[in-house]
């Protein structure tokens, strides 16, 4: 089945193609949805409202798919997207900060899909630790992270706690062993170049938003 | 002070442009706050991860800015950066959703800076209608949106529920005259032509990490 394993230097590829790939997978899933089992880079392009010489140029980093003239088998298409990403295996998550928005998280269903999992959600708030969660999951103790993340073998962090907790999180979650790490709070956070860490601005869509409100009609 | 008048046809500028846009203003609020005055693109870049030849591309799309060989006036850049967002005005925002997502946004900080304000959160459910949330509002009844929106003169609706009812909310809030909608339920929803819709994904940015994860060492 999995026939894609050339070697990819990361550093070579952009967070912006990384973020493409994931769009052409939400697309090659609609096509399968459709019934549609072949598709030019041209139909791609159309049907979804992308560039059809960048959905080119981002899967030739990852090797030669496709066949001139037909185009892409869209379920081997999706099968090398998945390799690409590293969804063909399960992804173990703690999530940190029991508020309103990990609580969310945690039954956010894009995050328990095939390849994602939340394994715990946590929190240092006496009040919160042993709670359900709506998700069924009881929010644990934090200081008790290492522990989980090595027992639930998680491999993501997810910080959802207030801006001024996220650096001493984050820290716990080198030293818990956590290799990548999603930061909902609006801090800027440093871990070491082994970890990965990613910060998500929401603001970015209201400001997307507004620019089209300034210049639409 | 707003010397940026120059007309922009939004057709011509890709979502990812605008996403830059937002980076670079974030960027720009950074050199402030260490005392810089100028910045050439390439400083901008190398101080940032960012690319050089793209920075010039992008703001090169909305006038002449920066001077050869001297490069950007960091507060100017920051005005353009501002008006080009329309961010030079407020926007107000409702809710729909006063679940733990909606409650989370209620009071997310980025969601109440200078130029967004959330001016009401609504649900259908009477056990939540009546109740306040964290940042002080009380949740209002989502029959009413039509009217809360006319009121309080609110632009953008954030939907905040369950992906099935994510449509329905959608043609309530078209019909109230909002303008724009961040929709954050795990579903498709469409909207007349005249109303901007943007839908955030969250598990892109897992899936970015996972990316990393798999090809990283």
């Amino acid at each position: 089945m999995s026939s894609f394993k050339r070697k990819i230097d990361p550093a070579a590829i952009s967070d912006l193609t990384i973020a493409r790939l994931s769009v052409y997978l939400r697309c090659v899933d609609r096509l399968i949805e459709l019934g549609i089992e072949t598709v030019s880079s041209q139909e791609l392009a159309r049907r979804f409202s992308l560039n059809s010489a960048q959905i080119r140029k981002d899967l030739a980093y990852f090797g030669e798919f496709g066949v001139r003239g037909v185009g892409y088998q869209v379920q081997e298409l999706r099968q090398y997207l998945i390799e690409i990403l590293g969804l063909d295996r399960e992804r173990r998550m703690v999530i940190v900060g029991a508020g309103n928005l990990g609580t969310a998280l945690c039954h956010y269903s894009g995050f328990s899909g095939d390849s994602f999992l939340v394994v715990g959600i946590l929190d240092s708030d006496p009040q919160r630790i042993g709670q359900p969660t709506p998700s069924g999951l009881l929010v644990e103790d934090s200081s008790r992270m290492g522990e989980i993340v090595q027992q639930r073998r998680a491999e993501i962090g997810v910080i959802a706690t207030p801006a001024r907790s996220a650096q001493r999180i984050c820290d716990q979650m080198v030293e818990s062993g956590l290799r990548a790490i999603l930061n909902f709070a609006t801090a800027r956070i440093r871990a070491p170049e082994s970890v990965r860490v990613k910060t998500v601005d929401l603001k970015v869509h209201l400001e997307e938003l507004s620019f089209y409100m300034t210049h639409g009609d």
